[in-house]
């Protein structure tokens, strides 16, 4: 196929330069590596029914509230935050614990991002844990994409870009690219690749160094293996459910 | 020096960005090698009393008309802007015509970003073609430095990024850094070392091809040679200047 022919692969690096980017008739991938869209494909691939996301905390304890069989989630400086029930780690949730249940699960950076795409064709999540099947899925629809990373606090970060890159990278031939932010991701991969592993690349990484301040080291090396939850969670509603 | 007493540096990769930085005290170095900041640093190299950036060929012209011995230059799709006597090429500013005169230039994004930075200790513009110059200046400060990229309509450029990576590996022992984007643009910049030379690096990116069109190629080479004019254009009131 001819590049003309191709449909478009872009990454937007920050939540603040959303605008800059056409979403219509869109497949955005909401990518928050460390730790929402890894916690999100871990329940759903163990079995829970959906997850909602939420902005807020009072918001997660409000739906919780009226959603049968829920647990709450949500961290606040790498603590469970107050009034919820759980954390926002991918290894928190084994299917005998999440089977059948709807998480609610509050992020400041992942679920604000995921908020703000209003207009796009789908919706999906997309980390390490499903990185296979969300290339696979993008490959199969045949539409526009645009890699959405969550960054911090609207800063810039190693962890989602990386990760954008290795989509990019995968999906390369299916898709046309004239966006420099795909290009740096893929530089970026590839430098990561050099190192052998992405954990090692991304120890120097501010966002490792804030969470390993909590001792989350271990999470952090489980959110960046591979397909270890080969699902592709997409927004049906308020919900993330697995597309099928 | 400990890390701890070391000024910071950061890199701002959008004027969409930066209002995540604080620019208070800090020397913040405009960056819009492709070919504003290029344009500048060889003007001023070659004898130009002064640089005015302004935002429009309106007000270039109006400040030009005013400004005695002047030459008001810029471009948009890569023709000279209407009413505008010259273009934005370094290479159309030797000395045997530019020397004891001031250059009013206007251009879209390098300008811009100029203009929005406030509060800062300093302002200086860089390029390729000052580098060294830029990067000895930074290290004599001890001052915290935001590089801040120009880059295109407020989207991510490889060029820009390339450069601030330049500088920051280049003063990397001078300073604390725990900002993704620095990381990020070191990264860019190893992998076009590793490409022999910045322009074969820079042929795949979107400017380089939006410049080709304009038949360009061979000043995009040019702005990406390290130290031809190896000056430190510094803002004093609405001109740069060359730093004594």
């Amino acid at each position: 196929m001819s590049d003309s022919v191709l449909p478009r692969l872009e990454i937007c690096l920050s939540p603040a330069l959303l605008h800059l980017f056409d979403t219509r008739d869109t497949i955005v991938v909401i990518i928050d590596v460390f730790r929402a869209t890894s916690t999100i494909a871990a329940a759903l691939h163990n079995g829970a029914k959906s997850v909602i996301p939420v902005a807020s905390v009072p918001e997660c304890i409000e739906i919780g509230k009226r959603t049968e069989n829920s647990i709450t989630a949500g961290e606040r400086d790498g603590k469970i935050a107050e009034g919820l029930q759980h954390g926002n780690s991918p290894l928190e949730y084994p299917s005998t614990f999440v089977e059948g249940k709807t998480l609610v699960l509050t992020t400041t950076n992942g679920t604000r991002l995921l908020h703000m795409v209003e207009d796009a064709a789908e919706i999906i999540t997309g980390s390490f844990l499903n990185l296979s099947a969300v290339c696979d899925f993008l490959i199969a629809q045949k539409k526009n994409v645009l890699l959405g990373c969550a960054a911090w606090k609207d800063r810039f970060n190693l962890e989602d870009t990386l990760f954008a890159g290795a989509v990019a990278t995968k999906v390369a031939d299916h898709f046309a690219t004239n966006c420099d932010s795909v290009r740096a991701a893929k530089y970026l991969h590839e430098s990561a690749v050099a190192k052998g592993n992405y954990i090692d690349f991304l120890r120097d990484s501010s966002h490792y160094k804030r969470l390993s301040a909590y001792g989350l080291e271990h999470d952090m090396e489980y959110c960046t293996t591979p397909d270890q939850h080969p699902v592709v969670p997409i927004l049906k509603g308020d919900k993330l459910v697995i597309h099928q």
